[in-house]
């Protein structure tokens, strides 16, 4: 069985308020495409941070003397800095103008999560959702009843990491499925047992997603078809490493 | 544009020296599958090493102190420990029965890549491939050369990673395509011209892969088809953050 990647177009812009489900489900519609059961909707933060209200006008936070100084060194803007310290919830490194922390149910990556690029207005930042599960969560029931079938939801963030140079997507939010699968057990092509390997699930298919989405032309949203995976209902936050455990904090 | 994942089967126990580009494409063409121009072929390390002969029969590996007393603390096997130590170019952390090294180029994985799934014996382990972007440059021209069409081929493998749960695949090897795709000075999906953003393009199809090759059963290779990829010479080294600009280490 094969998987496919399909990129939803034609979905206008996003305000406030706006039902992004239901406008996903008919931006589908209006592309002849239909969601069968077993689909996993990937969809991008910023459409759904923007959905919620998660924007804020960076010429209405008022810096304070952290921001404003580390800003100054660093030739940075002090308001999103400032934003960015509320937003964290943890600082893991601020050096070399770098801003690494934890936010959300403990995700780790720079700024907080905070992005500039595709905003509204030249002054306007996304915040990541309040709580990307709960937002795929309310997507899921929305498209399950728009088309009638299962199938689970992915909203994906695009994070640098350590070690590896560029950026790739990942899970922030996941709803219908196990976002980590255990092989323990499971054979390998070679019919050999495997060793205790849990594969990143909902990350594999963000990172999928990301490939459709990575041209920048207009995919805040893809489908990934053909993918069986286990059913789940712990959402991404499960993916954060507990800290006790991390050998890298 | 939609991408297609379409999994490579029916290839048989691979050993030292089998030309693993030749059985790949036989192991297509028993399935009437057939590469066109701009497939991405994403072949799984483990088969890799095994055609080159990197696979150690751990019986006959005899164990250091460093190796037999890290090994007793953790109950793991010594010769394997003994293996890892000699394989890494760096121990990053070897505390609590971990053992996270740098190898190759400088990629970080846990016991330096060495898998003990999938072995053709049951002392047998695999090591990386010596050079994986080499590796991949042979593969893609064997691939080339039976199908006459321009395609990149990727080796993957599965490692975890600091902050999150699970693993995921990644690129460590590459040939015939940008492993990093820079984005700066593109517009988003909204029109907006994105903030500098490099996208780890060859992790992304390793991952996508992944979705592929996750339930185990047979899967040593996927073709990733329909994704635009820019032409590019650096191999998957490229992607091994530079020391002084790793915040992690």
């Amino acid at each position: 069985v094969n998987i496919s990647l399909h990129p939803v177009t034609g979905l206008g812009a996003i305000v406030p308020g706006d039902d992004l489900g239901a406008l996903l489900a008919e931006a589908m519609r209006a592309s002849n495409f239909s969601l069968v059961a077993g689909d996993v909707v990937v969809v991008c933060q910023k459409v759904v941070s923007k959905a919620e209200g998660r924007v804020v006008d960076l010429t209405a936070v008022t810096p304070g003397e952290r921001a404003t100084t580390f800003a100054g060194e660093y030739e940075k803007d002090p308001a999103l800095i400032e934003l960015v310290l509320r937003e964290a919830t943890e600082i893991l490194r601020m050096t070399g103008g770098h801003l690494i922390t934890a936010t959300g149910p403990g995700f780790i990556c720079a700024n907080a999560g905070i992005d500039r690029s595709n905003q509204a207005g030249p002054g306007e930042v996304t915040l990541l959702p309040c709580d990307a599960d709960l937002s795929a969560r309310v997507l899921r029931e929305t498209l399950k009843a728009a088309f009638g079938v299962e199938l689970a939801v992915v909203v994906s963030d695009t994070f640098g990491r350590p070690w590896r140079l560029g950026q790739i997507d990942v899970a922030i939010g996941a709803a219908g499925l196990a976002v980590l699968d255990d092989h323990a057990g499971r054979t390998d092509w070679s019919g050999r047992v495997l060793e205790h390997t849990v594969i990143a699930v909902a990350d594999q298919l963000a990172a999928a997603a990301g490939l459709a989405m990575a041209k920048g032309e207009g995919v805040p949203a893809v489908v990934v078809r053909g993918f069986h995976y286990s059913e789940g209902s712990v959402g991404a936050a499960a993916l954060v490493r507990p800290r006790d455990e991390d050998l890298f904090r």
